[in-house]
């Protein structure tokens, strides 16, 4: 502790630098001895914009979507063999092993789902296609596809001081993944803990040179040199977040910006989960977790506690009990079960705060001003004991639903029925999450319809999912983060879509042909290859618009009969005349849709052994036109789509599977869905 | 020409009402006539932003997608029905039959698009789900759903001067068909027209009371009472649309902001594209085209001519000739083949633009001071003729990178290679839309790929489409219409995800019971009911979740090499042991996917006459364990989603439909989708 505090610095441009003044000293959150110095003074951020734009960007765009969720994989495994080392730089920033593993273990293990979603959702290309063609002409000769392509800045990403690690990662696997460079900027107070993680990603050599950069200290000049081909995501406090998003760089350029501020997340007991039921206990717990973890410094903590008049009293009882026995201590100590403030002045920017709510509300447990800790110096460290908060008026009062007091503080307000409760929520203009502890279905259907357009995650919590539950306060890398108004009005992670976040969507438009050429994928219309059985292709050789029509087949009366009693299936429409007349579809009795799709196999399959390894599925089939006994059917099959695998021997191909009749006209259409090998016979 | 101008008026609050000031007069831009007087003075914003959403909101979220879309369609069949008075109307906004067709014919035609899309891409709910569902935790008891619900504000939409009604269809038919209120504020200059459709559409009294409300004049104080429930839209100069996306209202409560703003659009001639091909001819007319439509006034206009250096002089000399026969004249004589600019003002901005462009370019076809017309007065009318201008180091000019002239004005530039013609439209620091005319795959794919980044549409010109290409500078309902950086960073239409611009993208997590009654979809681990065979009920007594769990089948050797011949697919993995026990995927031979899914139905299917009336379809069918000779099947068929048709007897029901073994293995999973009737008996 008596060591000098150790300089911080900055990874740009493929080097690790300091600036240039002396810079401000952070201090451990729990016992105020000097951890590191910051500064950056004099760096050159425009050269790191270019660096990142110049010598990362082309090698990242370069890899395929596969490509960079192993890489992501990757990285992710190897920091997780270190997370002892953040463990313990951790503790310096008044976290608590448990709110420690939010941010270490839930922020790597963010970048790990970016990487699994990466392999399982994302086909192995570098330019994503989104939604259907779009046929623009009568004669098909004119169409169009979105795709989305990378952008070809860097991404710049400011972050809150409270989650040091989590809040890098769950922002830069997204990114890269999209194959986009980012520049990250941690908050200073807690930047060291950032800087230590950016060392050992740098060690690991496993990024292309240029795609992480990290400002240690102020981000300076650097968004007067941003264009529209970069983006800047910010997370804190509302007001910088209003500064930067009205920053000339950035609105001169419509430089993409994602803000995720603060937030006033409510969460609601339902009217049905009095006393005595799991759902009250339930909350009860959430509530003062919510209150005590990461000592109530997190974006998602609940803020407000909304519940039915009749229970209000019972639950500040029961919250009053549970808190009380939350002492905060030492972080490092294993019996903590709750740590300290970011910093002193935060802590009396917490009570400044409480004393803003108290226009409105009275604390019904705790004292901001005498601070009792279960271990430590309550003088010397940022320790806080929970404080709750009773509005009675709440619809009436302001502070409650705008003061945010970034600690552990939480404001009880009544309400008398549910719509009131979603009404209350939303007074707090847009938040982050919100959460409805109920088990009856139709208060879940009426308070979370009425809060969904105010927030960007709901959670219904209830006895069925008490065990597996994530919790109100955990964003996942699956589900979107962010909310409307108050909260920013961003967008973040949300599985694939947070990768799009990074990608300019274009619609292209043009022949089939062209278009198919631009694309990678054949598209209807565009030029076909006969030669020998498409399924005689190994990957090595298939191409897309390899074509296979097939010899035609009758469907006899006799073949329906047989299969209706072979398979079982003797629906009416197959089966009796009369009542497949009187149907508005069929104007007769027709084939089963099963026995087309069986019939254009049989038509289509290569019996011998071949690179075709499997048929593991069909996508978007549909019966067009009824098939009568006497039609004809004959099928063209078409490779649509490749995606050899990055780690086996085989990929995926997708056909486009086409059954006509006797006239022309399509009968079924669908995708086949096979399993080919890369070379045949094996190598 | 000589009736005093009318006075306009805006339409707020279910009233029309014109400002408390005399206001500006507009003239026809053709004739300099005045044609109208428009003030907003007085005018209570606020009041009408608190109408729309207190009033129109509730009713517009009552309504289903399919009520929503019936809504636009009978409104845009309506309004097509009186399109003569329009064209009346248009000539004097100085645009011909041809321009104005764009507008008002452009304009109808997209709201028809919405609603099309909106019956038949849209479930007939209210609220859509987002993608999959999420499961979050290992034994299912914890899931997440993503959830859109329309925005609970108003969406404000400020439109340009040059498509006063398309501007405003293109808008506010999305916005509508999400459910949302709008208020249009067409630009002062051409609101003439704008007020004249308003005053249809509120006539026909098809849009439930204060879902449409217009500004005739300025804003005045409305967005200082924006919320981040509400959106607002510009379209128009940067300059302004930078000044609204700072304005403290929309900074401060993360207001929704989408710009579409100047945009140096480029077209680029392929290297292949020389004299004598279809595609010069075609490059050559699509210029001409988009320099004089509108008389250039539109925002996709090509603005920068790109084309191989050899072929540069042969290129302007073509536009020479047949811009030179393009004489501007009275908008409203059949013979014009080029209206005129919108105001003198317009005309002055654009010479004067055109004397910035000199800096970089010379003009080298027509005269800006010397205005010949083929009919009308160059000194009351806006005419200009076109004038083509050459720029021979475009790589180190910036004004023709920079400057937009909005009328008939475009420069030609000359690239050496293809990457250099697409860094050269890059130059534009993103566009609406660029175009590259090629016969040839590779250019096409080189060509489109480094575009793409910085244009939200890029069209390929080439023979094949030279008949039915919509063309370089028609945005298109199904295709996003927006571009990065100077456009403006906005993305509308683009069919449905126009839509859900206008919605709010909430994740929902709970239980599968408890989330399932929020979506209305049955989910897996959501309740099921057993009672009568599901098939036997219509939709009035069908309920997500009604379930069939089916008898067993065992899968013999027989079935499969009986299927095998009836259907003639002997592929190998089902026929031949050694091939199969080869395959990486099998152990031994297996039963054909076909059949599997062909028993299944025959284990589920209700054969009595009744409520199913076909089986149209199936959606994303996986098979995940092989069946093995002796291996049984068992069928579970949950309903899982009911969507009645809003104009029909009968309507779409989705069953999960989930085959297992006799180990409880998955062996396949998929939606079979029906028909079902309303009643049955039918009533």
């Amino acid at each position: 502790m008596t060591a000098a505090p150790r300089r911080l610095e900055s990874y740009l441009c493929g080097h690790w630098m300091a600036g240039q003044a002396e810079g401000q000293t952070l201090l451990d959150a729990a016992t105020g001895a000097p951890v590191a110095m910051i500064d950056s003074t004099g760096l050159d951020f425009a050269g790191a914009l270019d660096y990142g734009r110049r010598v990362a960007g082309p090698r990242l765009r370069a890899m395929s979507f596969h490509d960079r969720a192993g890489m992501l994989k990757a990285l992710g495994l190897k920091l997780m063999e270190w997370k002892e080392e953040f463990y313990t730089e951790s503790f310096r920033t008044g976290a608590t092993r448990a709110d420690g593993w939010i941010d270490i273990e839930g922020g790597i293990g963010t970048m790990l789902t970016f990487a699994s979603k990466g392999r399982r959702e994302l086909p192995n290309t570098r330019v994503l296609t989104d939604g259907e063609v779009e046929v623009l002409s009568k004669d098909g000769s004119f169409v169009a596809q979105h795709i989305l392509s990378p952008l070809t800045g860097v991404a710049v990403h400011i972050n809150a001081f409270n989650f040091p690690i989590w809040g890098m990662l769950e922002k830069i696997a997204p990114t890269l993944l999209a194959g986009v460079p980012c520049i990250v900027k941690p908050a200073s107070q807690t930047a060291y803990l950032t800087e230590l993680m950016v060392r050992r990603i740098v060690e690991t050599g496993i990024l292309p040179d240029g795609a992480l950069q990290l400002i240690c200290g102020s981000v300076g000049d650097l968004l007067d040199h941003v264009t529209g081909q970069d983006a800047v995501t910010f997370t804190g406090s509302a007001w910088t977040g209003r500064k930067l998003k009205s920053h000339k760089g950035i609105v001169e350029n419509s430089v993409r910006f994602t803000m995720e501020a603060d937030s006033l997340n409510a969460s609601i007991l339902g009217p049905d989960a009095g006393p005595g039921t799991p759902e009250f206990d339930l909350f009860v717990k959430e509530v003062a977790r919510e209150m005590t973890a990461k000592a109530g410094q997190k974006c998602t903590a609940i803020r407000r506690v909304i519940a039915p008049r009749a229970h209000v009293q019972a639950l500040v009882e029961a919250l009053r009990d549970r808190l009380g026995k939350t002492l905060p201590g030492l972080p490092g100590d294993e019996a903590t079960r709750m740590g300290a403030l970011a910093s002193l002045d935060q802590r009396d920017e917490v009570r400044a705060r409480i004393r803003d709510l108290q226009a409105d509300a009275e604390i019904v447990a705790g004292n901001p001003d005498d601070v009792r800790v279960a271990s430590g110096d309550a003088t010397q460290g940022a320790f806080l004991n929970p404080v709750l908060m009773y509005c009675d008026r709440p619809f009436t009062a302001t502070a409650v639903h705008d003061v945010e007091a970034f600690g552990p503080v939480s404001t009880v307000m009544p309400y008398d029925d549910p719509a009131e409760a979603a009404e209350l929520a939303a007074m707090g203009k847009g938040s982050l999450v919100s959460s409805v502890f109920t088990d009856d279905p139709k208060v879940a259907e009426e308070v979370v319809l009425a809060l969904a357009p105010f927030h960007g995650r709901v959670m219904i919590g209830n006895r069925a999912s008490a065990k597996t539950s994530t919790g109100h306060g955990s964003p996942l890398a699956p589900l979107v983060h962010g909310g409307p108004g108050r909260a920013g009005g961003g967008e973040e992670m949300g599985g694939i879509r947070g990768v799009k976040h990074y990608m300019q969507r274009t619609a292209v438009q043009g022949s089939p042909r062209l278009l198919s050429a631009v694309t990678g994928r054949w598209i209807e219309g565009a030029p076909v290859t006969h030669d020998i059985h498409p399924f005689r292709k190994s990957l090595a050789e298939l191409k897309i618009g390899d074509q296979l029509v097939t010899a035609k087949r009758e469907v006899t009366l006799e073949d329906v009969e047989h299969f209706a009693h072979f398979t079982g299936d003797t629906f009416y429409a197959h089966m009796d005349e009369a009542a497949a007349k009187a149907n508005p579809f069929f104007d007769d009795r027709v084939a089963h849709g099963y026995l087309i799709a069986s019939f254009a196999a049989g038509l289509f399959v290569e019996p011998n052994p071949g690179p075709v390894l499997a048929n593991y599925g069909v996508d978007n089939l549909r019966f067009l036109t009824p098939v009568y006994f006497g039609d004809t059917l004959q099928v063209r099959l078409t490779c649509k789509e490749i995606n050899p695998r990055a780690n086996a021997e085989h990929g995926e191909v997708r056909w486009d599977c086409q059954v006509t009749n006797q006239n022309g006209a399509v009968v079924a259409q669908y995708d086949v869905l096979t399993m080919v090998a890369k070379n045949w016979p094996a190598a």
